[in-house]
């Protein structure tokens, strides 16, 4: 795509979404809704279709660090909530991660690894941002874009659980754009995106993939109309987009409800 | 449905459920599944279906109280674990509910109800099994029945967060028919349902239906093939069948994945 086409369907997106967002959050007779805010630019484009869809007073982002471990990333959300005006308050995770990590490492019979409690972290926050909006008649909002949820880069239950995902549709390069066409600040759209993890984490270093080269495979598969033969031919690297093909298939239980079992849907004989 | 019906389908559901469990756990290269085993026929029947799917050894029940609110039931749990042999610890998940309580009054400017905790408290409890599923290399599942779930009466990625639902597709009456097939004690198949939100409450109390009612009522909509009119004379009551559409259609969010926002599905003009 050229950059005439990219700023047309940016401005086009952010149209169509805030209405998303309007219709929805009234279609479930809710009053506005609950976003956690990381400080990424994801959850900064959301805070701002949010904030146009429902009103700065209407909107609630939650800050919930574990601990001290970021506080740029804290000072960053701080920026995204002041600029567009939406309530939002603080709130250190810490003990509840901490009382869950206690009653896991008894029952697993070993101590949380790193990937373990950033996954208890983001169930504690799912859980905060569901107490929150019950409290004010408020629908959870989620932050996840396209390829995130294509690659299965969440949490089960965790930052993928929410009633909506406004964001869910847009590749990474795309949320990049609308944040651009929003003012998101260019410091926000630059950083390398991370889940939090631990220090120095990178969502592209704990993949092994960049996000442009996973965009353009994925697209290629889905909107494309491309095989993997000619996938392969176009970018070069038949291991990497295994890799991805990969990873989106053995994902996909991620982005379905449960398998319920069925007396049609098992072996019948 | 006769008696003899009856019977004949509890086996064949028993045999193809166990099939499925097990065909899925190996697709999913898992080694077993984890559980919460409340006391209750749901979980009973699930621990039984497991074992027979997967061995004793490669099943584990957590007994996860909220404090020291039903004993009972933790004694009645005790003893599903003890007769089908399978593994088993017990955990009191207060401390954490506790925690995340604390922060979700702080978030919301006000103390939880009743309903609320018992959501936090759900929430909590799929959080530990993911962790501890984490740790064995298992696979989650979960214990909801097609009445429980048509209804929405679970808690949205609390106890609806699961990998499998094995009963997922049996009413209640199917489930409490199963238990009878596999040799659940009568003391338990028999006890009112409950959530185990609060002393005294009855999933028939809160939801203001019977379970057999309901069973009726909705195998008449989806099995039946009969529209709201003639359910209506068949069961004698305009007001409870409508009552049983509307929480259906109303809690139809909680059966499907959040809902992505993209350029087609919003507002075209």
């Amino acid at each position: 795509m050229n950059i005439v086409e990219n700023e047309f369907y940016s401005k086009l997106a952010a149209k169509r979404i805030v209405g998303g967002i309007s219709d929805y959050v009234k279609a479930s007779r809710r009053k506005g809704v609950v976003l956690g805010v990381s400080g990424g630019v994801d959850s900064a484009v959301c805070a701002v279709l949010a904030k146009k869809a429902l009103g700065s007073m209407n909107v609630l982002g939650l800050l919930m660090p574990n601990g001290d471990l970021f506080p740029d990333d804290v000072m960053d959300a701080k920026e995204v909530c002041r600029r567009t005006g939406i309530r939002n308050k603080t709130i250190n995770i810490r003990p509840a991660v901490e009382a869950l990590e206690g009653i896991v490492s008894c029952v697993g019979g070993r101590k949380p690894g790193n990937v373990d409690v950033g996954n208890i972290a983001a169930r504690a926050r799912m859980t905060i941002l569901y107490g929150a909006a019950s409290s004010k008649n408020y629908l959870v909002l989620g932050t996840g874009n396209k390829t995130e949820l294509l690659l299965g880069y969440f949490t089960k239950y965790g930052d993928g659980g929410a009633d909506i995902l406004p964001i869910g549709d847009l590749y990474k390069w795309q949320v990049r754009e609308l944040a651009r066409e929003v003012g998101v600040p260019e410091k926000i759209i630059k950083k390398p995106p991370t889940a939090g993890l631990w220090r120095g984490q990178t969502d592209e270093g704990e993949l092994g993939l960049s996000y442009p080269f996973a965009d353009k495979v994925l697209s290629m598969f889905l909107e494309g109309g491309m095989d993997g033969k000619d996938i392969i031919k176009e970018v070069g690297s038949r291991e990497k987009v295994r890799k991805i093909h990969k990873i989106v298939t053995s994902t996909s239980h991620k982005r379905s409800p449960p398998r319920v079992f069925s007396l049609s849907s098992c072996r019948w004989i």
